[in-house]
């Protein structure tokens, strides 16, 4: 990606950041390093002020910041120093006073070191400065997610036909990652489920051993990582075999409940609204208490990200933000449903940036 | 795994907190949550004290957790809570009084929330000390890290006689990737690196579309995680066409820096000494510029643990850990050369638990 888009970034930062009256922000985790800069490597801290923007590294990396960010300084700490130590340094050198620091990603630990290490400094704990703005997504991001979502729906594509009942969970997840790298994924975006029938009861369900045909369906849920950083995530439950009426009615309250929440998606709606209009219709089917977890979450460079759609978020929904809606049901002993979809809230709206048909459907 | 593996490991870790006279110390780490329960999760702490031992975690994990856990007392937050104040309420009821927390995986955040919400506990931030469990392997575990390094030695078997020079640096990773998962592996045990000759002066590159063709020679730097969750992490430079004999001499350095660090590996030494004893090596021959990092570093269930062999780690060598050793000259605009082998403390000496051959040899 072009430079100037990072230095852009970082200065719509810097000025959100001029209100908190601080010299600089401590920017400790990778994602937002990587959202600011463009380096795709870890174990960095970017030290970002008003007069100074210094990326903190190790040699490892020397070569790949030169290429990944052209211009951007760099401080690379020497085999005897830790990361923190270095950062210290560059921070007693600008004499800073006054810093931010990401309070969510850096450890108890980090920050005791550094107040002890630079005594004249003034350590304020800030969160969510860099993941705000990364809720909201560009028109460049957007296609990114576009990307991603493809290699994912082309994967599963693949994968469908080629599902056989000796097959097991774990070779079927295989399979699936294989074909999202074919089309081009970095890799899958999280551990694939492959649930097999009762299995699908766990809704973060790890692939085993049990075969395909050892129930009448399945729960896949997977995504993809396209080579920028952006993530796709997806639910689908396929028939294998004959469905009993128990779980097809199931499969039609979760498709309602995700529809209606789906459909409340627009600029000026709580998000705790959308999980709670999809979450009601489970609810006055009788399931209410088989759906635990949250309706869904952004998607972005992590695989989970803000804004939450939960009853305890306070996030209200801005065009440019791009969530999951992904409602479910789990009955102990009997099974899973989920349905999982990837949704962008324009200006007016909604668009659903997922394609593949969400009817319970045979595998091949 | 038996679940009295794990109460064994909770007593040991138990009756080395007793020292420091708190009630409980709250695991924040996800490996130290699994080394100590058993589940393979995320998003979930142990509350682990004389009088009680609570995984407070969420829904989605409950019955993954009565699987994999059997026995152990859980806490299922609401949906309407946050897993620190879930936490909270549970110190909150034993009406624990001082508590240690591990302050190098608990953010800044959790902690001052922790501390707002029980007013009446004292937090004790401690660090490494399940880390300092884990750091000596048992036979099991010993028996887990084999298993991995089996399945990464049998991918690279595979993936060598394909290697072809169409081939991008992209497409032979995932085609390692697959064949290790093949083996049983659950994935890689982080993202591969295939660098083509210049690239390979990249300590992390990450794979390109680079073809294999650009070039005489490719370094592969790669591992498996195995199904309980243990890794390996091996490296070798492949020739592909004739090797300069510059190239051989740096291979021939790094070989023989290899060689004398692992000889050195035995229980009592100073970890920071093998660290020196290859780096000398390296630095007689002229090149201690070029080896920028540390010689080496623990493996288990995470890809990078303690003990660190490098200039500032203080840690003494101890039978049953288990290490990288893996030196490396990197000249910008030419590549590099790096070789890598797992290396597991004896009580007399050292066993190279790797079987690769690590002369330059053609890859096919």
């Amino acid at each position: 990606m072009p430079q100037d888009r990072f230095a852009a970034r970082r200065d719509r930062l810097w000025r959100q950041l001029k209100a908190a009256g601080v010299d600089a922000l401590l920017v400790t985790s990778p994602f937002n390093v990587r959202y600011l800069t463009g380096f795709t490597g870890e174990d960095s801290n970017l030290v970002l002020g008003a007069k100074l923007t210094v990326l903190v590294s190790d040699s490892r990396f020397e070569m790949q910041i030169s290429q990944e960010c052209p211009g951007l300084d760099v401080t690379i700490r020497s085999t005897t120093q830790t990361l923190t130590q270095t950062v210290a340094d560059v921070v007693g050198r600008a004499k800073l006073s006054k810093m931010a620091f990401e309070s969510r990603t850096t450890s108890y630990s980090q920050w005791e070191s550094l107040t002890a290490a630079v005594k004249s400094l003034q350590l304020i704990p800030q969160a969510d400065q860099v993941e705000t703005l990364r809720q909201i997504k560009d028109a460049e991001e957007v296609a990114q997610i576009r990307e991603a979502i493809r290699q994912a729906e082309r994967g599963f594509a693949v994968l469908k036909p080629s599902l056989c009942g000796d097959m097991s969970e774990q070779q079927a997840a295989n399979e699936l990652e294989q074909a999202m790298r074919r089309f081009g994924a970095k890799q899958a975006s999280f551990e694939t489920i492959v649930a097999v029938g009762q299995r699908a009861a766990l809704p973060h369900a790890r692939p085993t051993s049990t075969r395909i045909d050892e129930a009448h369906f399945l729960l896949i849920d997977w995504g993809a990582t396209n080579s920028q950083g952006y993530h796709s995530d997806l639910t689908r439950v396929l028939a294998t075999g004959t469905i009993s009426p128990k779980l097809e009615k199931l499969h039609g309250v979760v498709l309602n409940a995700q529809q209606q929440a789906i459909e409340a998606i627009r600029p000026g709606v709580a998000a705790s609204d959308v999980d709670a209009i999809g979450r009601d219709v489970i609810a006055k089917a009788g399931w209410g208490k088989n759906f635990g977890h949250g309706m869904g979450h952004g998607i972005g460079l992590e695989i989970h990200e803000g804004p939450r759609l939960s009853r305890i978020s306070k996030e209200i929904l801005k065009p440019g933000m791009v969530v999951t809606v992904e409602p479910g049901i789990y009955l102990p002993g009997v099974g899973g449903i989920r349905i999982e979809d990837d949704v962008l809230v324009t200006r007016n709206g909604y668009e659903v940036l997922t394609s593949l048909p969400r009817e319970f459907s045979l595998a091949n």
